[in-house]
């Protein structure tokens, strides 16, 4: 069986896109605050943007907002990308962000929810909780994960820029034994160098915000061959160009831009979704 | 309106109760694989455990399993909890361990879920992305979270044992002017003394893993007043003295114990369930 990046590979060689078209039913965004509104809102995103697309990502909060039946129209929009692909006749995976972290038999749940109930083919995850709380999502090289590394909102440096060498905690205290500085680099440094050792099936890649060039260009350095998903660009003001040029492997692939509201709340959605492939193509090319 | 912890605190008076009754419908433990099964495990669980918990603790995972019926049912168990509240007369509140964290607009959308959609008074989150992920959880002072600070899994040192000194990586590199050693702690105690500056409302408490007494005692010192959450008693292999004595404040609360398989697998859960609320009381009086 291929590996999740190698059919994502695939699916960008044959839409020429590095587009991510997000599926985020904002509830201002609709008719009716109800999951039936969420889920036309969504089913029409698919149908109109799919050619576009290297991958969709419904972002699992806002179908939750609306209990069981926002988790059954979720269902539904996964389906709705399955037909797509069979339709295009290329294979386009949907990427569930739903940062989830959990322990053990719970992590053991949700990626049961993600890859077998909803059919998600990758889901996003929050690091926090270590090694152990990623591998039940990594079994099958065909499911992949983007561990949140350094995301793209103004607290992100609370805890993600903090400093650190790589030295841990133990019951005798910290094992330093020289007064010399060490290597320190940001936490979310140290995320990226962790998540590339456990990388062994060619399924797990970065959450790098784009609204943070210098962050993107270091983790680029850092892993020189991993995935990232790179939000943040129009809505939250990243600027595509720039991010683009920080996070992009010499092979012009290694970077999913995803994009919801630039796209969905576009006249012409399908319009809107052509342009940022062909805007992303033509900034991979120059560069 | 009373902050979520005088209402707990308040519970805890009227159950003489630190026991959180973990309500994880594992498939393993169901007599089959379906979200009706899940349903009467945890109806059974709430009605017979009710007098002895100071609060409950559905899992997310083990109802998103099930999709969109596993959603329905979990909204259920949490209003089979004000049922039991009703029949008490005594608030139990509902944590929801859900162990979200995002951002702005989504972070907005979950905590609509939870508080709203479901009816969960409380919800565990992590704290990876930053104080602004999670202040849209904390504008009503009778919600509450509990933040990952230490958790009871084995890969918990990968992130939460780095040591950090505090200082945070800026454009121009670090900013260490001297080569002096500098006062270093783990990362998870540096969350839980961030986590205890975003307390304002008296609705911010830690999850705090009650298989490590020595980090139990090291962030009760960092953080004299705040509640943890401590799982990892029984079938992770906690001591329950040795926690409480690492973990209890003076006044004998500040401590929730949360047990889940050791009630639920037992041949009768409110006989366990009283037993394990009887067991702490003896612990809290000794010490």
């Amino acid at each position: 069986m291929e590996s999740f990046f190698a059919l994502l590979e695939q699916r960008v060689a044959e839409s020429a896109s590095l587009l991510c078209v997000g599926l985020d039913p904002h509830v201002s965004d609709l008719p009716a605050p109800t999951a039936e509104a969420a889920l036309d809102f969504c089913l029409n995103l698919v149908r109109k943007t799919a050619p576009y697309a290297a991958a969709f990502k419904p972002n699992a909060a806002f179908f939750e907002q609306f209990g069981a039946p926002g988790w059954a129209a979720l269902q539904t929009v996964i389906q709705a990308v399955r037909e797509q692909s069979n339709r295009l006749g290329s294979f386009i995976p949907v990427i569930l962000d739903a940062k989830r972290g959990d322990i053990a038999s719970t992590a053991e749940a949700y990626a049961q929810s993600a890859f077998e109930t909803l059919g998600a083919h990758c889901i996003t995850l929050n690091p926090y909780l270590g090694r152990d709380s990623v591998e039940p999502f990594l079994r099958r090289p065909e499911n992949g994960v983007f561990l949140l590394c350094k995301t793209s909102n103004t607290g992100a440096g609370d805890l993600q820029d903090l400093l650190v060498d790589g030295e841990q905690w133990t019951a005798d205290g910290p094992a330093r034994t020289t007064n010399q500085r060490p290597t320190v680099i940001p936490l979310y440094e140290h995320v990226a160098r962790l998540a590339q050792t456990w990388n062994l099936r060619n399924n797990v890649g970065l959450v790098v915000g784009a609204t943070q060039p210098e962050a993107l260009a270091r983790v680029r350095t850092a892993v020189p061959e991993m995935w990232f998903l790179a939000p943040g660009i129009g809505a939250q003001g990243g600027d595509l160009e720039t991010a683009l040029r920080a996070g992009l492997r010499p092979d012009g692939q290694g970077m999913l831009l995803p994009i919801s509201r630039g796209i969905s709340r576009a006249e012409k959605p399908e319009l809107a979704a052509a342009q940022f492939r062909d805007a992303i193509l033509d900034i991979r090319r120059k560069t």
